[in-house]
């Protein structure tokens, strides 16, 4: 398995200098790079690896061509991060094996869902009664789609997910639940990827959506009701309670709460592990995340935080004092 | 698929003005509800959106019963919400289809199982040696139910929920880990809900327990030992660590975490995203959150409190200070 | 079912001060146990537990002899924990009911997957094209092994664990994210054991691998690229961004986050829910996490951190102006 540096500028576009004829076996990162190897220098912070690489070519931008040039051959484009990302996507293309299964006959099927005949559902994968997947979509191994889920074009849903659960919906009734139906089910829209095991909940009432473009990682929770505005991007682990509206452009990272019945803004960025317990109505990056220290300092800095408040006061009344004594 | 305001009082009580024969085609929200659609108002806060409503009839308390009758037909009901959830168990009953189904023959159930005649048992499920599985009892699509866990009555299983895998048993032994095997099982009582993709590990020596009307939500796992009390509800990828003790009524909101070997009393409400480290032996709500922030923000108050011990003995060395020179 | 206590000692060595023909029926906690009950001594706090216990024999250290020979039969063990694993192994062996077998027949083997003769394939499993399982390891049921993925001897997978998922790989371009095909697999060691609904992704161009030993708990996520050393143990819910590098012998705590491209020294401690935002090169103890109060207390301490640094700055203010008082 091997392509000419020809055959990828030929696909793919980008100035090459170097002999065309030369056989790359593997993409590799830059200092686990052989003859054999085309990298890709996404940050000028890697130039010193640059130039320790054996590797047989590289991808670099504009900027950084003399650098390149000092080592051999080299790829230029625009945006070497994407250009590589276009040439996993070739690698792959070229580099498939042939495999003619377009449903695994082990997949529980609804005779009522309806499947285009360009998607293709893995193994051990139930797809209810009502349920829709629309072309060129891709479901995994062992996933769930519930009834009347309906799944967009070129959807990747890796194994395990859960589509159209029910949501956590119960009403208090002397000291014990009753459940709320949930009468809605799950809309994604197209070129959604949804990471492993993770769980996208049915709608009360009306539907759970996920709008074109949004990328899931793997065991993320989403409540029922929410709604993800387009190409917005979850770590893996986050939890998005329901009814929360989240906006476009957004990224949330890993192991991130949002609160249920919140808004936020497109172009909102949350940091890993931070809870969002309001809404946020202007772009921007927001954390909130206790720092990690040796356990000790931990113990004695989390001791006094809970007397933060009483801190505060103490400060407030020196000042006071401070401030009689100056004036008096 | 329509039901008629007359039928739903027959079915659910309450107290109709207006039309008996009123058909209504959807159960939705107040402020997207047209004239064929029913909606409730569960608090007084959201009148303005009662008073906008199009919808045909609205499910409201006796206290609102003039705001109500001032926009058309309503139903008076002691508590909206309950209610509410009522309604959607009916609808759900009318519209269901016929599905003759009890168990799906791609499930795979061992003969020594006990699968009660009224329970069922999804598309690839498991149902292990030895399990029980009660009256009443729903396991949606691939649910694993592991040798000899037991599961109550009127319970629903989400897909992908792993009941009884081994708990987290291993003793350390010159550097490495020695398993414990986890020798006991899992005891679900009756009407216990548990969301998809969660996990509820086996008991060492003895069973993990969850009592009856435990509501559990999607993504949560529950270590070997742990007991959680009857009617306690938990939100979305919460932890629960080994040997813990949960009691009754409790709430544990999403992405909680609670330690191992620890008790909680009947009535304790955790915050999402809080880290129970001690027992709770006194009902209340209790919280522990770093409180998020613009990210500039937070980075200064965050590099500050890794010096909080500090700044407190700073505070203290200055009171001390200020008090001498207001007594010389 | 039954184990003499002879037939034990004989097994697992040991010193037995006590009658070899007494028939033990249950390995049980102390305060559990009655006179065919077998129970241990981990730790010297418990020594009223073991005055008061019924028990039909315990395993003690050395140092307790004393107190243990006061109430009956009790086998003397240099470390009673790990006798305590081992006898639960003896246990699990001596009890095991007989299973012929081998391959499930509801599994999905990939004719081009190479399964070990002695490895047992369970219920619903998917072993795909190009995996490898090795000797004595086993996959329970709804098990999901993804192409070119490599799994050691010894090892124990539990129900829904997905291994060898896409990682989350995406460059951004013009709004929208392109995929980047993850072209690397997963490389997992011997005696590896992988918690229920656990996911370790393959990695972007070299392969994820978790060395000998490593113990994964239940719902964690491990991300693309990321390397674990051996005998490193995590609990639930803990979330691994790619590429991080993780050493040998460390534990990380439930719910714990690592962020990406970090790497932590061999021996590195990490407390439940704490969140890892840089290297760590030091064995330790490390932790960041809120403590939990009863929410008022919270609700006042959170809301005076927001103002944490202003403080840090109004103390310096106050110190300044004090010494230059007493300086004046």
């Amino acid at each position: 398995m091997a392509l000419r540096l020809g055959a990828i500028v030929e696909a793919l576009g980008g100035e090459l200098q170097g002999d065309p004829g030369l056989s790359i076996a593997r993409l590799v990162p830059l200092q686990d790079a052989g003859p054999d190897g085309l990298s890709f220098l996404s940050h000028p912070k890697y130039l010193k690896e640059l130039a320790a690489s054996r590797a047989g070519c590289v991808i670099v931008s504009p900027a950084l061509r003399e650098q390149a040039a000092a080592r051999g051959a080299f790829i230029v484009a625009a945006d070497p991060y994407l250009y590589f990302a276009r040439l996993t996507q070739l690698w792959k293309r070229e580099h498939a094996r042939p495999d003619g299964v377009r449903i695994h006959p082990s997949a529980v099927i609804d005779p009522e869902a309806r499947v285009d005949p360009t998607a293709r559902i893995g193994a051990l994968c139930v797809v209810e009664r009502g349920a829709r997947i629309g072309a060129g979509t891709v479901l995994k191994s062992r996933v769930t789609v519930s009834e009347d889920c309906v799944i967009g074009a070129r959807c990747l849903l890796h194994p395990g997910v859960v589509i159209g659960a029910d949501g956590f919906g119960l009403a208090p009734h002397e000291g014990a639940w009753v459940k709320i139906e949930q009468l809605g089910a799950v809309r994604i829209g197209d070129d959604v990827e949804i990471g492993a095991n993770t769980c996208i909940d049915r709608g009360a009432l009306e539907d759970t959506v996920l709008e074109d473009g949004v990328k899931l990682d793997n065991l993320i929770q989403i409540g029922h009701n929410v709604r993800i505005g387009k190409h917005t991007a979850m770590a893996g682990c986050v939890g998005v309670a329901g009814s929360a509206v989240i906006g476009a452009h957004c990224t949330v990272g890993g192991g991130a709460i949002v609160l249920g019945h919140l808004a936020l803004a497109d172009g909102v960025h949350i940091s890993a592990a931070s809870v969002v317990t309001r809404s946020i109505h202007k772009p921007g990056h927001y954390t909130g995340m206790f720092p990690i220290d040796d356990n000790a300092a931990w113990e004695k800095n989390a001791a006094t935080l809970k007397q933060l408040h009483g801190l505060r006061e103490r400060l407030k009344a020196l000042e006071k004092t401070t401030m009689q004594d100056k004036n008096s």
